[in-house]
Formats: structure tokens, sequence, C-alpha cells
């Protein structure tokens, strides 16, 4: 046996509630090592010679990572506990019996390994029920296995009554100005909606002076070039009309130098009230040059974003005010979160607390490009970008630097330790205004975005679309990634966006394709295949390379993409989803 | 390699700030797996090729366990970036160089594994310094390495003053009662000072109807039998003077059925406006039978004390304010928190930003029977009352079912495993008021005593004495576990009570004990022995077992708890603290 392998965390790590009521046990072990591990359960303060409340649950391996294998139960508590009136238990103890592939069994209860069966209580786990089920992880039922489209505002759609007096600046660099606003999106939800899109996210709409407005003048604002209150009201309600949720873009981290906090310290140095909203390491403010940095703390160094304290109450009202009232004055269905993970934890307990009072079911995704368990605990964010699944299909599409098997193993060391109710609405994306576009990387050739399309569609998670792919837009880095969205359907990929139709609509019409049931999955790295056998009996069949590949065994399977028949051959890069004749 | 084995978590479980302003990186990998492990660190957002920030700091082992050897380095962050002016740094990213022992070479870097060394920043783990470091674990100076020694305030001592009119129940099978009261208790405390005391820890001391009190009717009255708030204030007061801390005990996960909050629910059932103050399962209150459960949650399933919701904010605020009241009026310097693992972690944040802001370096405990690390994060608790430590003396010691070497790897799973500012102030305990006497468990044997004894003082953490136990008290399982203290020096154990006086003299001048700086430490399974050698020169060694042990190397060098010269021989159950002669 592989101690060192074993891993158990007697907390909201490894032992948490799920929203349908049921304790989720988790444990891990070397990957390979174990045969069988089960779960035994008792009642923490009844003595078995009074009433014997043991259970003991098998455990599912879930998951399987370069190092580990993954395993859960679920128990349902009020089962569990059998107090003749009251089913309710107060505590569970617990231990696991871990029977590895030789055979060997060992008892592991409290962090330490026992040979023989623990019956002193004290060599149990313990889970406190009640503080536990407070803990329980509440995410918005809507925003599960949503579609989400990111749009950059001013570059995505202008109205058909653009005004001549909106304000606009030219980004260096850029070629393709659309002077999009919000009319121009609200006017083209009925193309999102056709596209199968459920949720709208976009990227800073608040008055700044600059094209990407990550550096905010006022937060109480929408910039003028993008339109007014009013046309934000009207967007977001007619997006609710459709049926699809609005999310802004919540840049906290840092302002402008120009919003009004730090503009009161220019003028009135340490005299200024808001001195503590920002970090100053001088009273002589100086932006930077190539050589220095700025006299205060900013985004990356940034002159021009000096980075607010939110560790200072007051800011951290301001801030929170901010974020309440788009909830409930517009009536937003949550907050992308910009720079998150270089906020502070505490600010982040309190704002959820803030904004989940306002609205239940608003949703909150912290922008963070590494593996960040610590914020996913139910108490800050709901979910993440998930940069890991962007970095994951594009070394394995793109630049074939990572195998079927690879990728299988990535995406299990999210599944295995990211807490379970977020692998849902993680935010499964290829690419982003930050990146560039992922037909660009994968050199122009369109069938690998077609692929990298349907595993962020027919894969659980929220499949994440940057304006544009859809009909195929390239375009490197920043800026040239935020081209104006091609609306003339001449210049447009119609094929591509037809893909994206069908996935959006497999997606929405078989639900195991979400839900992640699977009764087996493989990855043949010779052959570059990635197969899924939902537990609904599809088969859905994944091709990572240039070749053909064959899939003789399942020929005359019904294929449910090209609502054809499948010969057996799968085209290069190409994706199927099967039904068995029957 | 063994890639089951490596762990890393970059968050506050792994990289987190120490009170010295330094950040500390762990990294634990399978037991012996390792040759050498070098964290890589640099600049988050500054090119190299701008300004190299590149630094590479070689780990540290400091423990291992049954499965892991745990790894640190410290850095000094003022230090790792050197942009011109301002040497801050905004965020750092690093990776870490893994050798193992076949000379095998990974890099690892945002829980991915890579076979060069990684250019590409996103491969990097990532650690936001601003933030990291508001979570910095405040541990009060004065509490670490300190001794508490723990009252039972019923059966410690009387006032020589003893009034008539106290009011006293005597509890079931009890048959040394004192009538101790909190005058006794400051009337002796001359004799803990001079046993080396320097914290006091009062089990309850609030109006109750039982002897243990842990059930309480008012948190705002001192119980009667034990005197009233006066003496309280003194006790305090005196203590102070002599340089002593007192803790009080805070019993808030539940309540008697006779505080007035319960009372008016029994009275006004669902009108009562301290309805949710508990969970109800009923309006008709039932306090349970041998074979029914109460009709309310509550302790244990103990009819006599129904548990508080604290989740219900006004409950919460009640007591909070209880223990922010004894704090400002009474001056006491921390809490230990009965129960505290059946209380939600939200609760406890608002508990510690609340006490806290009145007294900042009070205390807090947490009592937990199990491995917690995540009420001991920098936000709950400061420490927990050491229950593995119990385990592991017990076991070693007494039943001899855990070898030396068993000893050692488990107390290495907690220096490994909890956060390093937890450690010094883990109240290590052999026994208390939940636990038979250790001496009961030892067969009486009192050279076991003072074997644990020398365990608990000569070790890092905070040795903690159930009063008594230093004139070698037995007794078994609640209620012999509180025979009143033997105040009678005929027939208290002198000799036991000088040795404790040597292990706390000696604990208290070589700062090397507390500090855990070691240059060695090793096991010896077949001759029992443990030894540790201190980086300030001292050989500290404990022997395991009933037979004379022989360490000839050192005979000659001086022996500082006997004040003698070391003949070569360790007696059974001994332990010697060595100086070289130089």
């Amino acid at each position: 046996m592989i101690y060192s392998g074993i891993s158990h965390y007697a907390d909201q790590r490894d032992a948490f509630f799920l929203e349908n009521g049921r304790l989720r046990i988790r444990i891990s072990a070397a990957r390979g090592d174990m045969s069988a591990i089960y779960l035994h359960t008792r009642d923490k303060y009844i003595d078995i010679s009074r009433q014997d409340t043991r259970d003991c649950h098998k455990m599912t391996c879930y998951a399987s990572d370069f190092g580990h294998d993954y395993f859960f139960a679920d128990i349902d508590i009020a089962m569990a506990g059998q107090f003749r009136k009251n089913p309710d238990m107060l505590c569970l103890r617990y231990y696991f019996e871990l029977v590895d592939e030789a055979g060997a069994r060992v008892y592991y209860g409290d962090s330490r390994f026992f040979s023989n069966e623990p019956s002193d209580v004290e060599a149990m786990y313990d889970c406190p029920l009640i503080s536990r089920r407070e803990q329980t992880f509440h995410i918005p039922q809507w925003a599960r296995n949503a579609v989400v489209y990111q749009i950059f505002p001013t570059r995505f759609a202008t109205t058909e009554k653009v005004d001549d007096k909106l304000w606009y600046k030219t980004p260096i660099g850029y070629k393709d100005d659309l002077r999009g606003n919000l009319r121009g999106i609200t006017e083209h939800l009925p193309y999102l909606k056709e596209l199968g899109v459920d949720v709208i996210y976009m990227t800073p709409i608040f008055r700044s002076n600059t094209s990407h407005k990550y550096d905010t003048i006022d937060y109480y604002s929408v910039d003028p070039s993008l339109g007014d209150e009013d046309d934000l009201h009207q967007l977001v309600d007619k997006a609710h009309e459709c049926g699809m949720r609005v999310m802004l873009d919540g840049v906290f981290n840092h302002t402008s130098p120009d919003f009004f906090a730090f503009k009161d310290i220019r003028e009135h140095g340490r005299k200024s009230r808001y001195y503590d909203w920002y970090f100053l390491d001088s009273d002589d403010i100086s932006y930077g040059t190539d050589s220095e940095k700025p006299s205060f703390q900013s985004f990356a160094y940034v002159g021009g974003m000096p980075k607010l304290n939110l560790e200072n109450p007051d800011a951290a009202s301001y801030v929170i005010d901010v974020a309440c009232h788009y909830i409930k004055d517009f009536d937003i269905d949550g907050w992308r979160l910009d720079v998150a993970d270089e906020i502070g934890h505490s600010f982040w307990k309190k704002f959820r607390r803030a904004v989940k009072s306002i609205k239940s079911d608003a949703l909150l995704v912290g922008e963070v490009w590494h593996f960040s368990p610590d914020f996913l605990q139910g108490d800050e964010w709901d979910s993440v970008m998930n940069y890991a699944f962007f970095k994951n299909i594009g070394e394995m599409v793109c630049s074939a630097s990572l195998s079927p098997s690879g990728f299988l193993s990535q995406q299990s060391f999210l599944n295995g330790q990211y807490h379970s109710s977020v692998l849902p609405v993680l935010w499964n994306l290829i690419d982003s205004h930050d990146t560039s576009r992922f037909l660009f990387r994968a050199g122009g050739d369109k069938r690998k975005l077609s692929l990298a399309a349907a595993f962020q569609m027919l894969l659980p998670g929220t499949p994440f679309i940057y304006y544009g792919d859809e009909v195929a837009m390239t375009g490197g880095d920043d800026p040239d990634n935020r081209r104006g969205m091609i609306w003339e359907q001449s210049r447009q990929d119609l094929d591509m966006y037809r893909w994206y139709q069908r996935l959006t609509y497999f997606r929405h019409t078989i639900p195991a394709l979400t839900s992640g049931s699977y009764s087996q999955v493989s990855a043949d790295d010779d052959r570059s295949i990635l197969e899924y056998h939902l537990t609904s009996g599809e088969i859905l069949i994944f091709h990572t390379s240039g070749d053909q590949a064959s899939a003789r065994e399942y020929t005359g399977y019904k294929e449910l993409l090209s609502d054809g028949t499948f010969d057996g051959t799968i085209p290069e890069y190409g994706c199927v989803l099967l039904k068995g004749t029957l």
C-alpha cells in the first residue's frame, strides 16, 4: 500500500454537503493502488450497544489523475441515524477500510492507519453535521452547464441608430473599429439566442478612458461611448425576456487614477480622507517609468491602474455597494471578478454575503489563471474562469503536446480536487480577451476549432464562447484578439456557426452530457481517441489528430451531430455522438 | 519519483506569511523519495528581460511522518524583488525543482509536472502578496510555549474564610469534596507561580446547577458556590500581578434548559422571540429517555444541554457579547472554547474578529479531539487542545503500543500539516477533566508520569498540567478524575512536584527547547530511545521502557535535570538533558 498517496481532510475539502442534502465524503489514493475502499459510518454520541447506527458504503472511483485515484460516497444522513422518533444525526464518526490491489487491508481514521478495525471512537474521523450543513455550497441553478458568451462591448455591435455624439477612443493598433455599444448588443440578442447562448458576460462598461475599460473612472455610470443607464436597463430586461442572463465585469482590484478617491489623494495628499483606500509608498505621486515602479501599488505595476486597498472597510463598503447597486437596480445576474485572486479572502467573504443577500442566485466568477480551491469553498466565489481547461485543450488540440490520456488526467485533477458543486459552473474557455484566439493558435485550422468547441459543449461545465469564435474569427494577442465582430454573412463562417448551434442544441437536450454520468471513460493515445460512454446510452468520441480514425465497432450507430448513420470512421479532429440502433 | 506523494497547495495551507514578515512555502513528498527540493521564485509581473527577479532557495526537510517528508523555505520578500526604489513585490511566481534519490529531476508548478524547467509563467504557482500578508496568523506572544495549568474550580482549593452560606451540590460518586471556590484559587496563586505556571485555565465558573458547570444558566454571573464577580476580578488581578494569565471556559455550544432563552421557549413556545436560538424538533418539549432523543438538538443528545443555534445572528451576538464582556470588564486573557468543532466556521470568524478587536492578544483555544487544520488558518482559533499529543504519549508511555519512531512520525504529521504558527501554542495535554488521569492509565507507575511530563515540558508547544498531576494525583474516568486537590503535604508526592518545578525551570531558561531548533532528531526502537540534539548544544534523551538504557557516548556530560554528571545510563522511563563538558 502506498501510504504517501492516501489523502483525506475531514473538512469542507473532503466532507461536505451537496445541495441535494446528502453528505459527500471523498478520499484519494495513489493511482491504481486500491482495489476497493469502504466508508464506515456511525453516530458520534450513541453507544452502539444502545443502538447500532453503524453503516458501510462502498466508495466509487470517480477520477484518476497523474498520481491519484479519487473516490467518493454520498450518504443520506436522515437514513443513517435511526434514533426512533427523530432520525436527524448530530455528528457522524467515520473511518475508511482500504483494500489494495495485493489484498492488504488497512483502516484509516483521524489521519492514522490501523491494521485492525478501530472500535475506539477516538480513532475515527468526526463530522459535526449542523455546522457542516451550514457550509453547503449553493450554486445558482440557472448557471449550471449554461452556455456563456463573452462580449467585448466596444467591438461587438453598433446600434442601427448610431448617435454621432457618441464619444469613442480608437484603440492603438486596432483596425476594425465598430463603435460597439449596448444598444448594438440588445439588437443582437436574437442572434445569440439562436446560437443557444444562456448567459451574456460583458467586459467592463463603466466610464473609463480606455477601450478595454479595465480602469474605472466612475462605477456608477455607463461609459458614454457605450450608451447610458437606460440602455443597460433595456439590455438586461430584453435578455431576461429572451431567457438569457447578463453578467458584468467587476473590476474592483484597481481603478483609474481619475477615480474620485485617487483624484482626491492627488489633490490633498495625506489629508485626503481616501488616503487609505490605496497603498501609497510616497506622498509624491509618480506613475512609474520603464525602470521605476509607480509610487503606489498598482495592478501589474501599471501606473494607470492604482490598486484599491480593500482591507480598508470604507473602500470595501464602497465597492460592495457598487456590486449590490447593479443587482438591485439593474437586475443583473452576477459578476465576473477581475484579478480576483489578488484581493483577499476576507473581502470576498463579505462581498458574497452582501451580494447573495440581495439576490441569492447571483453568480460570482473569479478571474484566476491557476488552480485555486481556496476561493471555492462555498463562502467566496461560485466559480472561476477555468484556465486549466484552456491549457488542457490548447496543449492537446493546438500543439499536440498533451496526449488524450494526459488530457483525461489533467481534467481529472480538477474533478478530483475542486469541490464537487463547482464543476458544472467552471467556465471552460478556449480563449478570451486576454489570450490570442483559439483559431490563431490552431494555425487557422478550423477543424481544430470545431473540435475544441465540441470539448467545451459536450463535456460538463460551462462552455465559454468568446464573441466571434462561432463564425471562426481569428486574432493574435491583444489588441488583435479584440477585432470588431464580423456581421457580414459573406465574411462569417456559417458552417462553424451551424456547428456551434448543433453543439448547444445537443448540450441542452441530452442531460447526461452535462451531468457527467459515464459508465466508462477511456483514452487511446495511439489512435488519438477519447471515448465517453454516457449512462444514458450515447457514446461520445473525440479524435485529436490529423489522421482519420476508425471506430468500426460502432458502424451503423446513429450519429447525432450530423443526423446520419455512422460509417465507422471519425474524421481528422472530429467528434461523433453515437446512439445505438436499438 | 513517487508522484502521488507530492503535495503543495498554493494557499494558506502551504504558502503563508510568518509573523516575522517572511513568506514560508511548504511542500511534502513521499518519505525518503527526494534527495533535494529547490524553490524557484520570481516577480509575477516584471519581465525577466527587463529586470531579473529570479531567485532559488534550497528547501529544508523539517518533519517526516509515516508517509511524507515535509519541506519548507522561508523567503524574504523585500529582498526578492529589487525594482529599484521600492523593493515591495506585488505577486510572486514560483515552482519547485524536485530531485529524487535516483537523481531524476522534475519541475512542478501550478499542480503540473514538467521534465524541463518552465519558462512559461503560466506554468508556475502564483502568490499575491498583499492579500496573503493580510492572512498572517497572529498568535499572542505570551501564549507561546507558556505552561498552562487547568483548574476544575469546585475541586481545587477552598478559601480559608469559607462562607457557610456558599451553595454547593455534591456530585455523584465524588468522594473528596473540597467546596473549592475562586478565592481559594487566588490564595494558591503563589503555589502555582512557584511551580512555574504561566497560564491558569479554569473550567466553567458561571451559574449552573451542576458541579462541572458545562450547562450555563447565566453567563453574566459567577456561580454563587464559587464566589462572585469581585472574586473573579481579584483572581484575575492577582494573577496578572504574579505575571500569570487567566483563561475561562467558553461553553457556547449549548446551555442549561434553565438559561433565560430556553426558559422563554418553554413558557411561550413558538411565540418566544428566542425560538430560533435553538433547534427545536417539536413544540412539545421533552428531555429524552434512554430510547428517545430530546425534542431539540442538544450536546450529545443530553436533554440537559440544549444546543444553541449560533447561525441565528441574535444568539451569536449574545454569545459574542458575553465573550467580550469578560475580556473588557474582567481583563481575562482568553477563552478555551468547549465543543468548539460542533459550532460553524462563520460563527468563529465573527467571534475572533470581535474578541481580537478588544484585546488583540487574547488567546482562543478550541476543544476538538481530532486533527482540525480547518479551524487553524488564522481567522478562527489560535490553537486546540492537542489530543493527538495525548494519544501519542499515552500509546508510547502507558500502553507501549506506539514505538519511539512511531511517536516521532505522529508528532511530525502535526508539525508537517498544521500551520507553523500554531505549533508553539498547541496545548499538549496528557490528561484533562474529560479523561482518566495519566497516572491512572499508567497503572500508578510514577516513572511513567515523570516521563510524560518531561515530554510535555521539554518539547515545543504548550505543556498542559491538569491540577494535581504535579503531586501525582490519580483517578479513573469522570468523576474520579475530578477528585479534590491534595493540599496536605503528607499526601502530596513532593518529589513529583520538584520534578515538575525543574522541568518548568529548564523550559523557561533554555530557549532552544521551545524553539524546536534541532540539529538532529532520532528514534531507536530497539533501545526505546528518542534523542533530540538542540542547536544550542544540549542533548535531550527520553527513554520509554522499563529497562535501563545506556548512552555511554555521553558519559561525563553534565546532566542538567539532576544537576549531576551523566554516568552513561538512563533510568527506566527516564529522561536526561545533557550538556557537553567543554
